[in-house]
């Protein structure tokens, strides 16, 4: 993978209702995501529910990621783990069954220190052929990067292709970013946060989408508008599937496997202990927003945006 | 203050340029709340700086909002305080000074205990005759109140007259406090935020807003909409407005003030340090963003929803 | 195992150099231990920087170590996971590989509930033959357990046969937990937390150490005069020895990794990054503390306290 | 106050039963440290809960200390506050009634960063006469302050004279900024966290203690015996006094309100809530502690350490 821009999902493992994995709806994701032509997919993040993983099951899932994506979308993989050596050996493994390349995002020291984040990653770089993607969130990491220390690893690791900047306020944050790139390598950035900032980001510079907003297709009629120069068609898109974009990205991941269930991706909405899953009440609340976002439509077919 | 719902702005406090108070664009604010006929407002919260400012200066802004608020609108006073008594104090010289009623949130404990946080309410209940707005919002006071807490709390002290209710996810948190209040004396919910979530809210019971948003007109209208049963209006509004709701909503109180700064109503957006001020690329989208939400629109003036 | 008292230290999990696993020093670890007539091991706690291996790790310690300790000592084996499934099959690979017990520690969840973590627990002890021992550690897990809590999870779930008590204040809740658990099925509480408080853990009602600290058999003297109601023999004991505890119990790991090494019984006192290994001067200084503690003795022998 | 080393009590502030001031016992607190021959007082620390004080209280507090000290003790006054407008009126209001110096901690920000820490520190500084006490407690600020960044406020800040080094592991990074200050103006750097690491502090560099220690006299005696070049002397003190200074630093001040009471210095050991006051068994167990510290000891008279 020599670059990473356009739109890139961040792909929910799917479970069955008895928690184990379900590697045939992951299949059926990574196959509609193929079909929208996408740019490539991101496994293993925090919509992946990593964290509850055993690394046998981060196995199966880049085994069967790659395998359905062979050929027609790149697979990153998330590989971040409080340890540095274990990050190393994700990353091996993601190689090994043919990733295309890692993200990697910091853990939380007792005594925050920049250099050893620098560290973190230098020794991964060093240890892996793959190119990585720094994950910016410190929502989900505590590890705040400053936009020296992204600008130092841009330029002092070559293996880094891409920032995943999704510390808020994300605009100006990608605006300082950019800047500071502008002389280097060329090192892409990409929205995340479930797309909130999304049409925002986009103005300050950002690259496209790598997040988990259940509607690539609205991100890739945003971006596709957006660097067409049409902003006034990307701000009306964005609008339009606003209240969705933020119903979504409410905390958890139980709302947006609800959408991929009911756009017939996965089999079951299932969430992993001790995440929780969907209730009812806001499963109905969903549903309603759902209508009244896309009347009369079958959302089990890729979008038609009308573009 | 008997009951509290409708619209009921956080008012922000504005500074000169040197950082001292201005209580002329307080006045400025108050007044201009009062022409758009909002059912009250509140002082002294997140976006009042209150944490920012020493106890002289909180009853300098006090007295300021309460004699310009004389008779056309009830002021809440935000008194929160790491210290129970010193908490009841500001309740004190709030009620001394005319507010209509205190708004409290607790502080975090190195040991979390729930007893600590109702003896807090409750101690505040007994030594003061203001109806008290018990404040759930984790992301600034790092305190979960658990919604059997939260029930606890309006059962138990009959001060208690509402919820600001900013704890995530907050739509499904409201409706399970709904559920929970029905039975008993009228207690109502407010939803804050900066409105990110005001119409999902809404149909979860939501009584109104009690947030910053500098466009209190799109807050009234929204709600008017739902009130009437016009659910689909309300949308519209809603969704119409939502990329400057989210634009707005981003960390620290800046683009507020500037925003607050463009429709004439304050003289400078200047915020006390540490917090930042607004740097000239996000105040440059802003405007760009303000511009596309209400073209050719005089934004002094109150807006015409066109309803 | 039965019961949970007694001495049961934390192993360290000895790496080489270049931070690859030492199973020889690993052994040496067990045997030391065993000779000293401790009642136990746990390995793959914090002090084993169990967070920073991958499952293939896990398993190779858990073998070193249970065969090494095979009919001499029970080896308790930390399991927790940030997923529920994932603790339950670490349970199942542990009691595969002849642990004695599991040690388990809830992770944090964005809106804390306790009906979440006593889940988390039940549906561990549904899943394995492993007696569990509840790690109350909230400066690791940033979960605080009440005392309510803890004693619903040891009433309502037979497998739980200790609690290890490392939330401060540690005496008082020791003492609360005792008085609660007193009429129920026997469940012990151990000291950890570097035995900081073991002195006064002990006073209140704690069965034990299980903790880290280099020299257990400061701690097997402490807890046999405690026993024995020699107070003031356990007294002198814990004083004469409180500079290295405090010394020792610094954050991180590296000072006990160098204190073993110089012991003889690890290789290298290798911590795993991003873990900081020791520095030279914090060496010096803790030599200086040993020689002073210990004059003219062979660390490297199990240390005869006069008794 | 031109320097700030040798033994400088943190003083608590103490309340009637009703929680209101105690300024009477303060007096006595205040009379007896200068008895002792201290070279000074902080007061509005931490211990003194300063945070639960409404400004009207502080000032009181200031007062009294100030007048009580008045020719015989420097007093240093703990100004932090969220805003830094706000502490720098609190300097003044500390410089007017007298106060030598002020104790200054930054607050936490949504984005840390060192340049706002840092301009904070210097705006305060240009408001001032007082020389500054740089307090560096993450524990209770949340502030990580860098050994970089506390070397450069040394270096371009000339108000301040010291530096409250309470940052763990506090003998490395006391040993860090020694090295780094050697070469400037002389700025000390004085111990706190309730002296829990006192001799190892000393050891490498820190010019005294700046901590609430119910038993100052045993801080005088460990320094002066530090000073002196008796190390052996230092370390039997230390060693003798340490279970008190460990049970003593648990969380909380009641343990240390309860210990100054029982010295006959303060009224009630009444702590503002929400902290909570000590609970019958702790107080029973410090009692024994005590016992067992001082045999036959007249605690409320100045200790007689024997040397």
């Amino acid at each position: 993978m020599k670059t990473c821009e356009g739109v890139i999902p961040i792909v929910a493992t799917p479970f069955n209702d008895d928690e184990s994995l379900d590697l045939k709806s992951l299949a059926n994701l990574i196959r509609f995501y193929a079909k929208l032509g996408v740019e490539g997919v991101t496994i293993l993040g925090v919509l992946g529910e990593a964290s509850r993983l055993t690394d046998a099951e981060r196995e199966m899932v880049i085994d069967a990621a790659v395998q359905t994506a062979q050929g027609r979308l790149p697979v990153i993989v998330g590989v971040s783990h409080p340890g540095t050596e274990a990050t190393i050996e994700h990353c091996r493994v993601a190689e090994r069954l043919g990733a295309a390349a890692a993200m990697v995002a910091p853990s939380p020291q007792p005594v925050p220190r920049d250099q050893v984040v620098f560290d973190y990653y230098q020794r991964v770089a060093a240890k892996t052929n793959l190119p990585l993607v720094v994950q910016d969130h410190p929502a989900s990491t505590q590890v705040h990067m400053s936009v020296e220390l992204l600008l130092r690893l841009a330029k002092e690791i070559p293996a880094i292709i891409c920032i995943k900047a999704e510390a808020v306020p994300s605009p100006s944050k990608i605006a300082a970013l950019k800047q500071g790139l502008a002389a280097g390598r060329p090192v892409t950035i990409l929205t995340g946060l479930g797309a909130l900032y999304g049409l925002f980001d986009l103005e300050c510079g950002s690259d496209g989408f790598n997040t988990g907003f259940a509607f690539p297709e609205v991100l890739q009629a945003i971006l596709g508008a957006h660097k067409e120069g049409k902003g006034d068609v990307a701000r009306e898109l964005f609008t339009r599937h606003l209240p969705l974009i933020v119903f979504e990205q409410q905390p958890g991941v139980a709302i947006r496997k609800e959408i991929l269930r009911l756009r017939g991706l996965i089999a079951s909405n299932r969430v992993r202990h001790p995440g929780a899953p969907i209730d009812p009440a806001t499963a109905g609340q969903l549903k309603r927003l759902l209508d009244a976002t896309f009347p009369s439509t079958d959302l089990t077919k890729p979008l038609n945006l009308g573009l």
